[in-house]
């Protein structure tokens, strides 16, 4: 294969790992005796509905909140729209009816719950005594204040009706299996969508204490919350978890692995650097020059052939004026900073199908980007400083397009370094 | 070993691997029948001159030229001081006695030539018609101008009376030969101060060409200069070279591979990620935490007990007003993104000694870092938000001292991953 054809073999792998219609059909547990109801929160969610409705067999009812744009059509299940990151009264509401509709089932009952990244936010539901416009002013203080994610997360858990493991133990005793596509580092279940559906060891304690801890004003009606002790979300070991599955279908590291088979076949050692890799998207390109420079250049970490694959999201700091997103920009700075060193290639996408802005994925480097561009009359590096990615790749022609794939593991990178 | 005394003896051979007391002596040519002249210019190069009289048998004459503050005592060659990175009169007054020193010898003479980082600003000497300022103008709007490092080393050196080989061309027909410490990506001895005994396939027009390409303005003296075919740079093939001899007797590979063999011994997997990784220093952080991360959980891309070894400078974009530098910073940053998981340790350090301002090589980071500091009632965000580090590690102790080391290989990096 050649290097281009390689890295889209690749990135095509690692989405089609994390589609909807081909991870929901293979996790599915066997049919009740009684009813199934299907709840789920997530961007992938509505997919994911449409993948379950298609794949099973027997009667379905429910529903999913997806985020606004992400709906498909489904025939059995309702799908409804809400805002996402900052949640809105049509996530409030499809929460209110998600908690209702798994009260007062049956053990004969099974409840599919659709869990995707995104659904803390579609899936918020304030305790009694407090507003959505409460709890988004202590997430926007916790954010600035230094707080670790962990003690975020315990925060919101003790502020929400639904997280935390409530949705699962106010569904006992039906049996609750969650099919979970994860976004977040370590692919924990009690961090995506905040854990509806998983036992919280965290306490309105440990709560109040991280509020305190970071001076962050609180109303008279959270004090009240977090110091009623039937508020407590249910614990490890909870007896009525004992009828939970969590499932993870489809996690960025299974996407990484997926991509490095089709590498492996290739003859072409996939190294696979981290599923959950952060930092400026420009800084995070340097990096990877510098480790595929080693390799090219003193056969380490690994000989060529071979192909650095990595995940997670990246970010951009805004400084510039033009179009693009985290993977073009990632792909322009490593394109600099490869400064047309022979022999290797690079691809960088959104799994979800778009990068930023635009309609594109993400694009490709060859060793000859810069030199292509020169000629066209593009200076890359002023292009990088005015954030203009998209920009820069669409007028040489190397973007990626796929269109919305419905799906979300984080970002996809793989820099190939040839013999 | 514990984990923070191996990080420590790894630093420790990174370092001595560099040191010219150690490096020089093992280098050294034969005594030739006539004179030994010695010159040389950077940042290790007073260091270099008194390891090479202290193991010189035989007579020596000459004079290196260092950074303000880096001269060290020496009984037989003279050590003068200059400044960098801006060039000043000291320096071109430097210049100019070395370029005439190695003038009128015979075949019988060797020129021992002491090239370290720095030595491009230490060393610069206008061609006739041109300043200093002039080369600084343009040097500045070089930087700016989008141009690649190959482009801007094409210009120095076609701007200069003593680099791109004319240095060594000078000298002809004695013997050179020149002995480098590098601190270049790709340690290329064409780019170490510029090249002053390395042959330049570079060309006049090509320096216009850059020069008109990127726009920069070039006075009259500059245009003659350029025009001019009896100031071309000796080109590869030059019969004068074949008396010239560049040996690299310390690189950032030869340390990081120093350093791993210390961790190999241990029974720790070393994983060299690069000798030259640059970026933001945070960011830096966050990918080596992800790979960091990667390896402790999923055992790739090797499985523990292992550690991650990399070199080269990365960069701070100064927001805060505190203490530190690239090192410190980096650690701190990436203290937080590992969260205190436990089994990963880390050390970075400056292997000049020195750390950005204060009097520190670097620092450690365990496991509890983070912690500790929470007791001590220390924000390690706020810290790091306030460019801060120095202060963050000296409260906790866990500041590296070694004092000035009078070498420079970059920056060492090592994040120890245990079972």
């Amino acid at each position: 294969m050649k290097p281009d054809v390689l890295l889209k073999a690749m990135f095509k792998a690692a989405v089609d790992a994390a589609l909807p219609s081909l991870c929901v059909p293979a996790h599915l547990p066997p049919k009740p005796k009684g009813r199934t109801i299907v709840i789920g929160a997530g961007k992938a969610s509505g997919a994911m509905a449409k993948a379950l409705e298609d794949a099973w067999d027997g009667p379905l009812e429910g529903l999913v909140v997806t985020r606004y744009g992400y709906r498909v059509p489904t025939k059995r299940l309702e799908v409804v729209e809400a805002a996402h990151p900052v949640p809105d009264a049509a996530g409030r509401e499809a929460a209110k009816r998600i908690f209702e509709m798994v009260q007062g089932l049956t053990e004969d009952d099974l409840v599919l719950c659709l869990i995707s990244g995104g659904g803390s936010a579609l899936l918020a539901l304030p305790p009694e005594g407090l507003t959505l416009e409460d709890k988004q002013a202590v997430n926007k203080a916790l954010l600035k204040s230094g707080a670790t994610i962990s003690e975020m997360n315990t925060v919101r858990k003790h502020l929400s009706a639904i997280k935390g493991g409530r949705l699962a133990t106010a569904a006992y005793p039906a049996r609750v299996v969650a099919l979970m596509i994860s976004d977040v580092p370590g692919d924990d279940p009690s961090i995506i969508a905040s854990g509806p559906t998983v036992p919280d060891p965290s306490t309105n304690e440990d709560a109040r204490r991280i509020l305190a801890k970071y001076g962050i004003e609180v109303t008279a009606g959270m004090v009240a919350h977090l110091t009623d002790n039937d508020t407590e979300t249910p614990k490890p070991g909870d007896k009525r978890f004992a009828r939970v599955e969590n499932i993870m279908i489809a996690t960025p590291q299974a996407s990484l692995e997926a991509a490095a088979e089709v590498a492996r076949k290739e003859g072409v050692t996939p190294v696979i650097l981290g599923d959950s890799i952060e930092g400026e998207s420009r800084d995070v390109a340097l990096v990877h020059a510098g480790i595929a420079r080693q390799c090219k250049l003193r056969g380490q970490p690994e000989k060529p052939p071979c192909v650095l694959i990595s995940g997670g999201e990246t970010t951009i700091t805004l400084k510039g004026k033009g179009k693009g997103g985290r993977n073009t920009e990632f792909l322009l700075a490593l394109a600099i900073a490869l400064d047309g060193l022979p022999g290797i290639y690079a691809l960088a996408g959104d799994t979800d199908g778009i990068d930023g802005s635009e309609d594109n994925a993400g694009a490709l480097i060859y060793p000859d980007t810069l030199q292509r561009a020169a000629k066209a009359g593009i200076n890359a590096k002023a292009m990088l400083a005015d954030n203009d990615p998209w920009t820069f790749f669409n007028a040489i022609g190397d973007l990626l397009v796929t269109g919305p794939t419905l799906t979300n593991v984080n970002d996809f990178r793989a820099v190939l370094i040839e013999k």
